[in-house]
């Protein structure tokens, strides 16, 4: 057993650094599952899942990291053949089009520039060009690229055209206003370890009345799987829940638990403005640096991670190694496809988003890409960041 | 937050209390998956569940329950029409038989009575009869009724017939000893909630290179998905390990770290001792206290679960709450099928066989029972089990 | 750091195995002193302790051993010459009079033979003979020895006579009711490391008006020392609570602080109850085993521990140290004096009175001994505790 | 029990935050003294206690917080009537004469302006004109100011003159070298909750066996107390380590297990040149920022703290508790006496000397010192403390 705690500070795409609620949480006793305590807490934790999601509908905690629910959404809604509208602004959406693709479907893409946001306006266009497309595939905050898609103005679309729609919010869970139900959402997916600051390894799966009955219609949906979400209505929700489909993953579920409660206690609402004030603080630093903004229009910026250019001349992954072996602070780069090299991002999720931590992340970048050579405004950038810091 | 931390004693067929060691790793703060520690701790977990395993083959550490791992191999190894020999000496495998036939598999089934080993004479001569089976599926520990089969004989059986086999481990993965490579095992899935004493959540799987050209063969083997093998060889084993195909259980593998840790340190063969000791000292106890063993062949006894007949007149249910409420102690009922009602499971898995834990167990069963009027000598059966774990 | 965590189950005269929300509490970030999270926790730890000595006047935490609770009780306020009375009914109880001796008082003692208690007539006696005793020394729970004395009677005695009275409550608060008030005692000093089930390291000092000013006046009392109940009263109490007179034991406050919520979501009187049906589990198993008590008047005993006689030509040692070695479990001697190898004592302080902790105590003794050929009944035993647990 | 974990970041003269293998230890299950687990993990602490003062000589590790070891060395060691050399560079050193003056001793004191270091060549003076000094007093690092004294020297200047020297290092422990054995020094203190990163709860006492011989013939020297050397020698170090003088405080010591392993896989030098860094980037960041270090002369400096002046017309308290309300970051204050309103306090000791913490801290303070409208340069401030811990 390793003894090294590893990186002091970690500001990444996630997994986030936890809190010390979450710790507790993680460290405790792991239960039987149906000891009552450990049932209880499980029904709490869905119910305060489902609070997060603003619905009062059936939300199902799957026991894997959340492309397990993406997967899920995917395979129980596509049908071969069925007119697909899947919208990318980043990596993320791009790859949800090629698994629509792989099941059949007859895709028609939205794609811009990964630096920007879903012009709702297209949306309506595809529609008005497409009537028959029956489901929509857009992704909330693109952690990749630290984007942000206007949700609430593309469900309602989707939804007054009657088709269905899956959103990625994985990234935004609990850092940033989702509501299932008023903006006509069909399958949205959490995660438990960006914003909400607990470990990784659940996906948190709001499902609509209508995505039940599109599951249940569909010969081709899951059953009797891992990546079932029929198994868990039937077996577990409409069952009186008494009985998991399989084993749940206890530690994981407690460190939810946890998190869960100190969400609640802080607010939606505070946590919403913590998160925002990070990516605040973080792009104002960024651009008195005088380096430059992956996404430059402040109203399509994630709140929960700040993707910063990487400047010419620079190989990011050494920046960010040298940042973690001189400084003991982990960053993170694109991570995924096209994105890896092109950024660095600084992550603001959880925990990370209080206190200092954004002028931390800040402080680390500068100092490590002038480390490189790069004329960074080190000094300038942290100042700006305490200001909105402190406004 | 609940502040209960459940039962005193947890001693049921799992998930199974963890050991102080796994609870400091579950507890650890949670780490990029980037951050080189983390990489590194990844990477010692990878090899050491190789050696419980004792494969010098490729090992799968999948972030989901075990059963991840048994449908990521069935799926991945059956192909429609395929000749399949399924055995089944309880539910789990009956049900791997359902997932064979679902998947378009010819099945061959061979059935003992549920408290009963698979005689590997019978293999031979199902071999015998049906030379094109290819694919062979056989629970090692059934946990729901306690049982063993006899993987040792029938590994090799199938591998001299040139049938793959697929073993679920899951409750007797470091608790009873396992030979993938020596065996000929082709796909092998262990638990990490059993015997290992961690948490639940990950799916250890050793998979043979037999298996791995069969998948790769198998158009119908899942690629891109929560439930594929392949993407793990593909994007992870065979890309150098740098990057994962999804994101990692943080917190699982930081406990399965701290609990391999603790294993090493005691050597495998000091647990399989411990937990044989365990189980007889249960079975002991059980005997004398005037109850029947569900599985009365001591050679074909689990080393991890001991399951106890339930008393006419009695409903399990009733009692466990009994001593849940009344003693803080949790065992629990067969939980699945059939097997839910007709027996009380004594778990003796992880920490649990350790030290006078089985006669706490027994000792809430014993009591448990007279106080619903079951004329049960538990002082005898006591003394008997303290007898075992004394010599 | 050694990772080994020492005996599976431990029951001894203190210090006790914690509980877990304990852990939880001891485990946290260790805050500034002046933290104001910090600060009112440790207001709230003051607060409790003085509802578990069910006093409304100052409660002192000291930071050390409840010993140096007694030290400076006694150091404060004996004065050369005075006229003390020391209550003998254990090593502890002897102790004090030395104490009392080398600090110049003219020390009565009256001494029962140390598996009795004090007869408060015998008190009353004392005060008939000399009317002019200002100062009464007693131990309530006597640890070494597990006996108990009659507080509620021989406090009142000595207020009636006008004479202070210090009590060394040490393992009977949390698991025995002690009324400050109402029993007219001045100084009585609990431990956080018995009943309590908190760590040791902190006294917990209830002090009268009385008491105080009797300290004042006494110069020989200590002042600006580590031992001195003045400096806390004059720099933190009487200061208004804001600057504490040396460094608090941040890690042993946090673990008290979560050891008293825990204590009082159960509520005191149900420590209680679950105290005094722990010995009484005890007691009765071990009289069921054929073996001695100590104390052999149920009245007399401790709710703490149950002392037991060591069979002839047994050397308590060496079975203590064959059951820690091969079952795991740790007990304790007499640890102090003459009682050292008299007794073999079974702790049932805090978590170890749940659930059937007092079972496996009495297992470990009973196939101890038997491991050294002493005929014990170890099922007759077993079996009586079990039928007093489930009364 | 409270929820809230306090502040984010504490930078205070201690406690101060302890790290995480501290944390762990802290929270690990409360072993019976006497457990051979826990008896080795004393001795363990003891001797590498002994390794960090670079003694081959006896080491104590005294239950309470440091100061318990200044007055059982004060005590000790002082007669009524021994002339003895007090040199006062700040409060502790002042308090230090004032505890000599009660004791009886005829006190010569040398003191410097509290922002300065005491010169060994007064020490040789005093000598000089004194020959029959017979005790030197002296603090290492003067924590409410940030000072360090060149015990090195004044060491063995007493030494030479036939003095015993009792040195206050409470602070200086493990983050600068104390040579307990080549500087000739008889009573040596540290603190466990300062460098070291442990919780506080622990005094950690060097003794000299000349100091032991001065401790034995004086027959007010603390025998029978919690303030007793000598009980530690007689009872616990000459009686072969079997049993301690009273009860230890176990998660204390638990918790200084796991911070003397992680400071010895690091090594001392490393640590000492951790704390030094640390140190240097906040003076050079105060400096940077146009704010007034109170030590000006870096020689003179503390490697633990930085203690930076008031800014006139500002009241520190209210800066403070700003800084720990809109920012979430603890400094501290000079905390005693006159000290109180001088300084604003950087602790950068243990864990907060690692990585970027220094920044946090001079970002907190220059910011909340902005807040109140003094014109730091914040930026500046930052950067040349980046140039430092990039050096």
């Amino acid at each position: 057993m390793s003894t090294d705690h590893g990186a002091t500070f970690t500001y990444t795409g996630g997994p986030v650094a936890v809190s010390e609620r979450t710790r507790e949480g993680l460290g405790r006793p792991v239960l039987f599952e149906y000891d009552p305590v450990y049932l209880q807490r499980f029904l709490d934790v869905e119910r305060r899942v489902a609070e997060v999601f603003h619905t009062t509908g059936d939300v199902v905690v799957m026991m894997g990291e959340a492309i397990v629910g993406l997967e899920a959404g995917a395979k129980g809604l596509t049908r071969p053949g069925m007119k697909a509208l899947n919208l990318v602004s980043g990596i993320f959406g791009k790859w949800f089009g090629d698994w629509l693709r792989d099941l059949g479907a007859e895709v028609i893409e939205i794609e811009v520039p990964w630096n920007e946001a879903i012009d709702p306006a297209s949306v309506e266009r595809a529609f008005a060009e497409h009537p028959d497309i029956r489901l929509v595939g857009v992704v909330h905050s693109e952690t990749p690229s630290g984007s942000l898609n206007p949700i609430a103005e593309i469900g309602p679309i989707a939804r007054r055209h009657g088709a269905l729609t899956i959103v990625d919010a994985v990234s935004a869970f609990a850092g940033t206003p989702i509501h299932h139900d008023e903006w006509g959402l069909d399958i949205t997916v959490g995660g438990s370890q960006k914003c909400l600051g607990a470990a990784p390894g659940l996906a948190l799966v709001a499902v609509s009345d209508r995505a039940w009955e599109a599951l249940r219609a569909n010969p081709a949906a899951p059953r009797s799987s891992y990546i079932s979400l029929l198994d868990w209505k039937d077996r577990w929700i409409d069952a009186g829940r008494q009985k998991f489909p399989h084993t749940t993953s206890v530690a994981d579920i407690n460190g939810a638990d946890a998190a869960l409660s100190e969400l609640f206690e802080e607010g939606l609402d505070a946590s919403y403005a913590r998160h925002r004030r990070a990516a605040n603080a973080c792009r104002a630093g960024v651009r008195a640096m005088g380096l430059d903004l992956w996404v430059t229009d402040d109203a399509a910026a994630s709140h929960g991670v700040t993707a910063v250019k990487v400047p010419d001349g620079i190989a990011n992954g050494d920046v960010i190694a040298h940042i973690r072996a001189k400084y003991g602070v982990m960053i993170s780069d694109g991570e995924h496809g096209p994105m890896t090299e092109a950024v660095f991002r600084l992550g603001h999720m959880g925990p990370a988003s209080r206190s200092l931590h954004p002028v931390v992340a800040l402080a680390a970048l500068g100092k490590g890409l002038r480390d490189f050579g790069v004329p960074v405004q080190v000094g300038a950038g942290l100042e700006a960041a305490l200001e909105v810091l402190g406004s």
